[in-house]
Formats: structure tokens, C-alpha cells, sequence
């Protein structure tokens, strides 16, 4: 069986990629979405083997040390990362994974699996972006501000991407993510050629 | 505005590339489907000017020499060819444009727009393909079996395609289609991502 395939969504804080991931999920039966680490505390709503695994500070630089991570990042001084056991296990089952990560921690991922397929969520505009941060209502002013100086650097490393996602309307978003990942399967590589030209010679 | 972008649909005889394209236009209002220019004789229910531009051997050998074709060939005895004038101005104008061709001519097309991108229409296997032959009734046996190894070469060149699509289910087929399309303007090139960054850097 081929292996699955990595795709990674990430962008800024506040462009909306938790909720393009969910729906994706939700429509499609096909991709695993890799839950992140997370030494943060859960926001509202927020549910422990759902939106994250929260873990204490202690827990989370075990498994560092233990090379337990696709990628990690110390972002606003909480840490974040990817554990590497279930991700590779679900990719070997022939399982498409989908992460969802910020924007260091795509390129850190691309850096380790030169085949994942890196996807950029964009704001339809900064403005956009400030008011949905501002609305979101989980950050004061300053954390905010902080956010929109990240966000523009981290647009500056677009064009290390393999694609990118305007997140104006949802459900259009969500129909491109998912047209990168059937797209993806029908790419032609030198070993998928030899393989189906194999097969048709086959078959005469 | 930025360029349209070039969808070549190829593969062999019998695989529903045909079919694949009337749907795709049906469904989408955004791409041109180019008109082929045939020497050969109309087939019952094909009109002049939607399945073909039917034209004589003189005439067709006359805008071959005046340079106004994007790929053409001598398929079975007859000429097939791409107009040039009308994909350039529909490119031109920003509409994505759809050649439904032969595999050398998709081959040609390649050569002179690096950029375009290439479809191969694979049939489920090459049992199925026969079948189909056999059940349009058009052709004689021996053609049928001129088609069958043409097909099994033509298979052999998937390697120079960027991506392929096994037409089983022809609703799969299209949608698989309608994906790479979509996925393709998703794509992040240096220009794009040079615009982008610029554009967000403004916005601030």
C-alpha cells in the first residue's frame, strides 16, 4: 500500500485554519488530523484529546529529549508541538495526515519530511485579520499587536510554500484545501508512472 | 490581470477525455474549452464548431504553414490540430483554457508552453478499454487493434504528464479534474508570492 500523505495548514494566529480543519475532518473520512502538544492553558471549550493534548512544561521536555517531535516551538512563551509516534503510524497505514501549525513549525516539518505538502492560510487583508483577533476576544491589545507584527513576518515566508488559501469565505476554503488533497494523489511521479505503465503491460 | 492557465486532457482513444471535458464545462463557467480543427469526416451527432472544426486537407495544410497551430498531427490518416489564435486571446483575457488532445500533440503543447499542464486519462484497465472501443461501434476491428497498441504507447509516456486520472466513474473522473484545476491557481510560485507579500505589506 503507498504511505499517506502529509499535509500541513498553517498561516497566522486568526486566519482560521482550526476551522477549515475541522470542517475538512468532518467531510472527510480519509484524513487524520494530528493533534498538537501544547503546554498553554486550555482556552474555553477547549477539550484535552480534542483541540490539544495539554501536557505540563516537565512532560513536554521529556519527549523533546526523547526526539518524540516532528517539530516544536516556544511560541509566546508556551511551548507547541507535533508528537511523532501517530503521525508516522497513520502515514504508514496509508492514511493522509493533516497538521495544523504555525508557520516555524511548517518549516521545520518540511525540513524533516521533504515530501509534506506545505498549505498557507491568508487573511483576506491585515485589516481582516486585526478584527478577527480583536472579536476572538481572548487576547489583550499588546498580545494582539504582537500577533499582527508575527503575522506579517510570517507572510514573508509564503513563498517557502507549496500552496496557499485565501480564508475569506469558509466553505470556499475548505473546497480548495480539499482540491490540494485530491489534487496531490493525482500527481504523476516517476515511481507512480513505472508502477501503472508496469500494470497496463500487464494486463495486455 | 493575471494569465489564464493551460489544461491539456490527453490520453488514448476510448478513455471518455470527451466526456470528462463536456462535463467539466457544464459545470464550471470559468474555462474556455478549445475547439480541434479535424480533417477527418464528422462522426453521427457531431456538429461542426462544437466537436470539431471540420476542414478540408487544403485548408488545414494552408494554417499549418502560416504557423497557426499549437500542435497538430497525422492521426490514422487524418489531420488534428489546435487553433492557435483563439487559446492565445482567451489566455490573454485572464480564462483558463481546456485542449481535449492526443497524447503527442499534449507532448507538442508542452514544448512550446512549458507552463501548461498536463492531464493524462487513464481507463481502469486496458480490458475495459477494448470494451469501449468495441461498444462505440465506429470503428473496425482492425483499427480497434491499431488503437489498442497505440494505447499501450501511449500509456508509456505518463512520465512526461503532471498528473493523471483513472476515468472508472465518470463524476470521479470530472471532480478529480475540477480539483488540479482549482489546486493549480492555489499554486505558490516566486511571482505570486512576491505579489502577495507586497500587497499585505501595503496594507499595514
Amino acid at each position: 500500500m503507498a504511505r499517506g500523505k502529509l499535509f500541513v495548514l498553517s498561516g497566522p494566529s486568526g486566519t482560521g485554519k482550526g476551522s477549515i480543519c475541522r470542517e475538512l475532518i468532518n467531510d472527510n473520512n480519509d484524513i487524520r488530523l494530528s493533534i498538537s502538544m501544547t503546554t498553554r492553558q486550555p482556552r474555553t471549550g477547549e477539550e484535552h484529546g480534542v483541540h490539544y493534548f495539554f501536557a505540563e512544561r516537565e512532560e513536554f521536555l521529556e519527549l523533546i529529549e526523547a526526539g518524540g517531535f516532528i517539530e516544536y516551538a516556544d511560541v509566546y512563551g508556551n511551548f507547541y508541538g507535533t508528537p511523532k509516534a501517530q503521525v508516522e503510524q497513520w502515514l504508514e497505514a496509508g492514511d493522509d495526515v493533516l497538521l495544523e501549525i504555525d508557520v516555524q513549525g511548517a518549516l521545520q516539518v518540511k525540513k524533516s519530511f521533504p515530501q509534506s505538502i506545505l498549505i498557507f492560510v491568508l487573511p483576506p487583508s491585515i485589516e481582516v485579520l486585526r478584527n478577527r483577533l480583536v472579536g476572538r476576544g481572548t487576547d489583550a491589545e499588546d498580545v494582539i499587536d504582537r500577533r499582527m507584527a508575527n503575522a506579517a513576518n510570517e507572510i514573508g515566508l509564503l513563498g517557502s510554500y507549496d500552496y496557499m488559501v485565501v480564508n475569506d469565505i469558509l466553505e470556499d476554503a475548505v473546497a480548495e484545501v480539499g482540491s490540494i488533497i485530491r489534487s496531490e494523489h493525482c500527481k504523476v511521479d516517476e515511481e507512480t508512472a513505472d508502477d501503472i505503465i508496469g500494470r497496463y503491460k500487464e494486463d495486455r
